[in-house]
């Protein structure tokens, strides 16, 4: 079998490692690559558990990442990193598939205010390809730049897509809670997610301004249809990986459906989604798992509906769907190398 | 100074733990008798490091709970107990303050439902003053009945009250999550509340159901005025205490005033409450404290304001708010007793 | 290819939980059986997230268990159960892995003190050959009845083999202290090991009585040579899986070898020993996983030499070295069914 | 009463944090500035939730700390910045209590390989007092300069003393494992301390190299007697603070005492040393609380007594027992301003 190389940019944050451990494995590509600037010139079987021929690549500078050794390059780097360095290596042939936001927003003129930089390369926003193969499965193949969905995206339109698409959401706004592992504000030596600080500690931040919400907002728009508004409040928790996100959706008059079975339906297929009750959708259930479980329960007293999702924000919410999509652009399983883990 | 003897029934229970570490220290009442089956005949001293005369007390089983030997009697109890001790009690003379759920709501009719038990004192439901001083102080003066408020309902009523006193809520309703702490659930030998279960998990549970749901929607509508129906969505966090709320309104037009102006107008003289910007509000520093920090932020662009607090669930949610309420009673600063706490 | 079926009695526990998800992997193997009274009649696949067959099987209760169903029955039972089962099993002709203590001492007489038991089947004792296969492995082909290792164990014997092979410990005697999350008590609905009564908290625990000391003394004392008596302090910490275990041991002049070499040289050929610097050995990269890191550092100063070893208390602690010695037994590669993990 | 002005240099450190609030409530002391470059300028009220006029104050620069404002200046600051700071503030009429290590070893000698820097002042060395009033009160009033114990050595030192004195620990070693929590490190900006790297971990760390296994030998030797060498391994646990310490002395023969009541008797008038069954010792009984608790057991059969103690390193490791030698060395009683902590 043709084994197609495979290189990493950013390969030691959290997401690179996790994409290191799951591509090392993978049966269909070769790591061909690595590069980070922390670990230059160390050996990857140093710093992570790795068998075979993976073991002994040694890490790289960044400014050297190149097309040249790799058909498809993974960039996990901060957006601004992935927005320069997409298009060169584009240009140089590669596949790319940018595990950061550079390219999840179709509106460049919403990087200064999201993202904080002026986008370099408005061009490649409608050209990527939204890596979340549940709702857009159809447009992955052979794709050139794939644009992998945020963590808390994922979570949270894999929970609303049915549910707008059952007519839910029209009128009044959406109010979603998003509660995050430590894991999500990646790698970082910062006094802020040090370990005195995070434990025994729950706090809400970026209300209203956290980068994900334009990206929820155009994912459930495109992939399920219009609604109102989406109020988004994220939390930091004291675990390390993980999201729990909880969706209020004012319903007008009675739910015009079994939402729980809009889900089942939506989902019956997917390898990847559970459809649960929503008091047993749990965080300890997904993590080290490419899966998202989902769950409606109907309020009527108070008229509202309130989905929950989980997922694990390493691998749902980044490795394990960058590698599902990479499967979804060659035609393989989506399953491929993804199905050992966990359990 | 007269030293008020008090009693507490279900002294062995973690609120009932933190009442006696309170109570054994305030200066205005001398702890005469602790109720508790689970550790009967033991010394008060070898369970917790009391110092002074409390530490010598002897743990008396339930059932011998009586008026005898306390002016004033605190129920740590499971609601459906406080509901059958309360009422002797009272009628034999002692001031109650309950800490469960049996004498908040107003309507008898509410509790199978809520509860799980038919009110068997339904008479004493309008004689219960809520104990929230902040927003219910004037009539806890010699109140003979005080029902001390849920944790949940302590934190959200006292961010949801001023916003809607100012007129937000009133089209549209209110979206809350609660998140709370593992000793809200109370001492208990069950596997769900195990360690190895818990930890590094997120769970929503009783997804419109939980019991508090009422008493938040009575309180801000007796204390702040009418408003949409509120959702609850409570979920389980791996800290041992803390919850941290987060209640999402919809607004109508432009907020009609500055609103954290307006929590901060609301608790200005109120030596318990403290307000900062949403994304400065944190369990840890509420904790060990009769605390309760509140912020609102408001999300234009999603048309919402998003209110947040953080309250200690076994001081400010349950023991501390207890003694204020006591305090309140008997007309002594509030902070009595309680204002060496944490810090 | 052959399947081999299996059976595993105590399917709900930790343990049996992970022996599960790693059974209804592994590529030789086929499970046809769970005894669990707890989950009597469910289905697995509603338990568990498994794929394939296994998700079908549903729970029997204990007591069915038979050696009709399976070639190979694992036994993850309390002692004194596995004492009662195994012998029935074995003389029906099945082969046993047993995960508990019940045929781990070569001594019945022992058996009272440490296990709370007199031993239903002392006959056995002799048969029973030990599945620590980096240290007994010539014994394990063809094995009727293996006894897994406990976890502390497992953890402090890889560590102190090639220690006292060198020479070491002769004299004095060897002070260890083994720190183990909480899934090592097992699955509970006691107070003991509540979220809030563990979490934030160290503890020791069955100072010099844990029934792990005379496992411990034994394995070394046959697979290593004699060495002075090893004391034994156990300590529960709040984490949900995993061991770390330090040995101190008194050198008696200058250490006889490179110990570091010498632990190095022992495991070169082992897959799943890692040889990492004392302080690089650490829970985290070892959980998930059926590797064991060790190290030892040389404190010249104080006449002394500290092993560090790690493990996941219920992988190679118990239900990956149950694989692993299974796959010794048929003379599979160790690897099988376990190459896959964590990493 | 005359209120002692008081300065605190240091004090955003979690150490000068703690210090900041009990010398906030201390009755018999004035919180007269706070040196702090991290926080310069802002109003300690916004840092802390302090009541009275200590909120007030603003944090000054550390160079500009002075004697002029205060009678007593605590150092909250690294080792090598107390070494510089102290002789002058001692020169300029200030008494100093340093909470470093700066002054802790006798022999200026070794500075350098345990902490890394040649003693700028070893002529304050035989002028420092140690500030651990349970074994060296009768040399603290008055002190001038006293040098507050390190965390690990108050715990060990606390255990090891009775039962040296007994006569224990003469031949053959003593093997210490200390346990500690993250908020021992420092608040730091690391990686290493980062929340996803400490939590659900457990590692060994500068094995026979930290620097307070000088301090423990020394205290021992000088307060207690002659013993063996003592090793140390550290291990960091995933708790923000507490310490539990074990520590293995090997009996030569039977045991000389009842060791449990040695400790009983030597700390029968000491209102912060609880002694209790060597399994019932544990952190969470003991964190924010200026306690220690010890016990004892003896394992015959492994020819060793396990000494078990626990501390808060933030109190009884820190500012607590500072603020217990500022009370010795004004012959105040010990408890002052310490009494209503924790419970």
């Amino acid at each position: 079998m043709h084994e197609h190389p495979v290189a990493i940019v950013g390969a030691s944050g959290y997401a690179g490692l996790e994409l290191t451990r799951l591509l090392a494995r993978h049966p269909r590509i070769r790591l061909a690559a690595l590069y980070s600037d922390r670990w230059s010139d160390e050996r990857a079987g140093d710093r992570l558990a790795l068998e075979g021929p993976a073991a002994t690549l040694r890490y790289l500078p960044l400014a050297e990442a190149t097309a040249a050794d790799a058909e498809i390059v993974f960039l996990a780097t901060p957006a601004d990193v992935s927005a320069d360095v997409a298009p060169r290596l584009l240009a140089a042939g590669a596949r790319v598939i940018d595990l950061s936001g550079a390219f999840r927003l179709a509106d460049a003129a919403a990087y200064p205010a999201w993202y904080g930089f002026a986008h370099p390369a408005p061009g490649l926003l409608a050209e990527a390809r939204y890596g979340l193969p549940e709702l857009a499965r159809d447009r992955l193949a052979g794709a050139k730049l794939v644009t992998n969905p945020g963590c808390y995206a994922t979570a949270i339109a894999l929970a609303l897509a049915p549910l707008v698409k059952a007519g839910l959401g029209l009128r009044g706004g959406i109010a979603v809670t998003g509660l995050s592992g430590v894991s999500g504000a990646g790698r970082k030596a910062a006094e802020d997610y040090s370990f005195v600080e995070v434990a025994d500690d729950l706090r809400a931040y970026r209300l209203g301004k956290h980068q994900h919400t334009p990206e929820i907002e155009q994912t459930v728009a495109r992939y399920a249809g219009a609604c109102g508004p989406i109020s988004f409040t994220p939390v930091l928790v004291p675990i390390r990986r993980g999201i729990l996100a909880t969706a209020t959706v004012r319903l007008e008059g009675p739910p015009p459906a079994d939402l729980q079975d809009a889900l089942r339906r939506a989902y019956e297929r997917e390898p990847f989604v559970r459809v649960l009750a929503a008091d047993r959708v749990s965080v300890k259930d997904v993590v080290h798992t490419n899966r998202c479980h989902v769950g409606v329960a109907v309020d009527a007293r108070a008229g509202v509906a309130v989905a929950v999702s989980a997922i694990d924000n390493l691998v749902k919410g980044a490795a394990g769907q960058a590698v599902q999509a990479m499967n979804a652009t060659f035609g393989w399983p989506e399953t491929t190398g993804l199905d050992l883990l966990g359990g």
